[in-house]
């Protein structure tokens, strides 16, 4: 195990458990709208978390092996990017895409043997922080129609389903990527459950065919045993021949 | 059989039956709005199969043996909120999926086998009680614009197939978590409905190689009558050489 | 071949064609709205071929081998209805399920072969009549939106393709039943073009197998060959054997 | 090498660098509506990148063997179209086809192995061409509602996806039939998406039985080194008997 290695074991559920804090700060912030002390207490909470992610990054980049740091760089722009973005103001929301990787990396090794539940747990999450974000980038907009969490949350299943009735949508650039994202989430989520069930059936009709391979294979041991017997009396053979030749001389 | 088995064998159709009498007290009462004894009657019935099936929860709790009881109880925590909530008046509607468990538990038996058949009438029962439900939460809002059956109907098919127009779409909380249960099955009708088609042009693909491991199948037989022949050709040349020696003596 | 099916290799093609000219008319009837002397045209020409379409149901009756004659009505009521029920003005939209029927019996035949052709084809067919049958619904109604061909044309693909604008949608019962056709129709299309990408990766990955299936049915053929070059060694010990024992005596 | 595959060697770098600065050049047309000289610019460019294209139809045509000339002519028939019909003003939208052919030559020769990365990359493209399109057919209508290039890229997002708001729709024949090429894309994407993920499903699945074929073919191995042995000790038993039977002599 490297030393980074050693780094990612002892991080990874601190930086799980800073993504939950983060998660319900960043909930607190836009449903309760906090003012004075408490704003300072949620917005604390935000940044402290994002720069536990800062510091998991820079140990990442010190702890890899040295002649390696430079191709880890390159081949991890993208943490880059999602860690030192959000320093502006206006991408904070790309802060929520740390939090979705580090979900990722902790639960996801929990459940990703079983995809369903996995599938099922990155959507409620998906449509939760999809609600928390459009709520946040909509509501101040005086033509927007998504003004209550609870519209948020019905707008994010519609869209999520790609059923769209398009009685709420988002009307500001930062809710329509937010969007985006959900939409393209639905469509990984349709991929899957689909995916699922036509694998599950094509199982069942594979299963016959596996069985036919299992009899196959059950065949050539049975072959292999009597070949066996056949080389031990071969054996018997060739040493009667022995016996016969040293019996004749 | 245990006693648990034996139960649950006399209790399906009579179970099954209720669900139907649930399901056409629930539409009576939602379509018709009866008054006065009709609405009592309706009452009834809606009581009395809901009565039912805390029996049936009872009876199971009671005959299970009595060292898998806890275990019975914990891993049923759900049938028990099925079973519980409804008794309050605003939760009357999860009493639909009692109906939705009995129906899948005695008709799934029967048509399983045929998953389109299953499919299709798992989709059109959760179009009718869909509708009839979103009807029976939206009717009385003011702002709702599902009012009539015909109405909730066409919305019932527009959102499971995930076309969505959004000339009607639910207001109301109770109508929007009803809309999300039909999107969702209609994420999984899709699943369906493409798996299948799917794994059906795999199969045909699948045919060929199929046909190729039955003829390699073939040939290991026949290589295993070789051997056989093999042995017993060997088995011969060992007793001539057996006669050999005796001779020679 | 049976008289029956004499019958119907006789009657497909003018079936065809008159199916061919059913849709004309119907496009003339929705589209022209003739009057007068072309009205009564086109009416003759839409009885005229439901008329061949009767006389197909009748000959297939009477034609089959009078043993199988009950087994055969009740196995084809579907097509009963689909004849007998357009006599009623109001259910003469059914006339158009002949039509389908026809156009996948004989073009079927063709290019059943292709999936892909077949189900682009299909796929037309369902939106042009489907856009002409909501046009014809509609048209009448004072609050539809659909109204002209174009608008229908553009409705029947929004509706297929389940994006659902909701800029036009059905308001009549009748047009909302096509579109409850169309957005069927939609899912099967969904499913055969994902079920045919799927199968097409998946049957990329399953050449690597029937590769290595290839190879061992050549290893088992080579077994084979070693293993009857065994036996005519073994013949051979058996000869010399008895030759000896004849020289010996 | 034939002298027609020579020119495509030679042609395809320059093509892909010309639909490039079409696409510019198109781009800029419609975001900028430039006028007096630029407008000049824009158009020169849109005009020379076409007659590229037309110069390699008639390459194509001038250097295929001259006894396969009408075959290629008959079996090009659509490229022909693409080439000589938006010499119409009203048909130039037709050189984005040209356009998303050549992309597809060069750069799908890259990354078609990567299924995903091409897939994505078509749908970016797609979007991308689509809005620009749409906003250049319905910017002058006055009853369109996408109106800016931002609407026209949420609204190509919102049809891609199938999920259709209607809060932005085409209202212009040009921008429905832009509409229709987006939404089949929308599937298309679909099913490449729920394609990939059955297909690696399954193949997981199927791991195991390639798994238990490569046990079977070891196992066919053992069996042919046994069965050489076996050889090996009866020619040694034919041998001896030779010898005896010289001996014997």
């Amino acid at each position: 195990m490297t030393r980074q290695e050693r780094w990612q074991n002892f991080a990874d559920w601190p930086l799980f458990i800073a993504s939950l804090l983060f998660l319900a700060a960043y909930a607190w912030d836009v449903l309760d709208q906090p003012s004075g002390a408490a704003e300072s207490l949620a917005d604390i909470v935000l940044w402290a978390t994002w720069g536990l992610f800062v510091i998991d990054y820079v140990a990442n980049l010190v702890l890899v092996e040295s002649d390696k740091r430079w191709r880890w760089f390159y081949t991890h722009l993208i943490d880059l990017a999602v860690v030192a973005l959000p320093m502006l103001r206006a991408l904070r929301l790309l802060r929520l895409l740390t939090l979705l990787r580090v979900l990722d990396r902790v639960a996801g090794r929990a459940v990703r043997g079983s995809l369903a539940i996995y599938m099922g747990g990155a959507s409620v999450l998906l449509i939760v922080v999809g609600a928390l974000a459009v709520l946040d980038a909509e509501r101040t907009d005086p033509a927007a129609s998504i003004r209550t969490f609870g519209e948020a949350l019905w707008w994010a299943f519609v869209t999520m389903t790609t059923v769209g009735y398009g009685d709420y949508s988002p009307v500001t650039a930062t809710g329509q990527i937010i969007a985006v994202v959900l939409m393209l989430g639905g469509i990984a989520l349709l991929g899957v459950v689909t995916g699922s069930i036509a694998s599950w059936i094509v199982e069942k009709v594979s299963d016959a065919d596996a069985e036919q391979a299992a009899a196959t294979a059950g065949h050539i041991h049975q072959l292999e045993d009597k070949v066996d017997q056949l080389q031990a009396m071969l054996r018997e053979v060739l040493e009667r021949d022995a016996e016969q030749v040293r019996a004749a001389r």
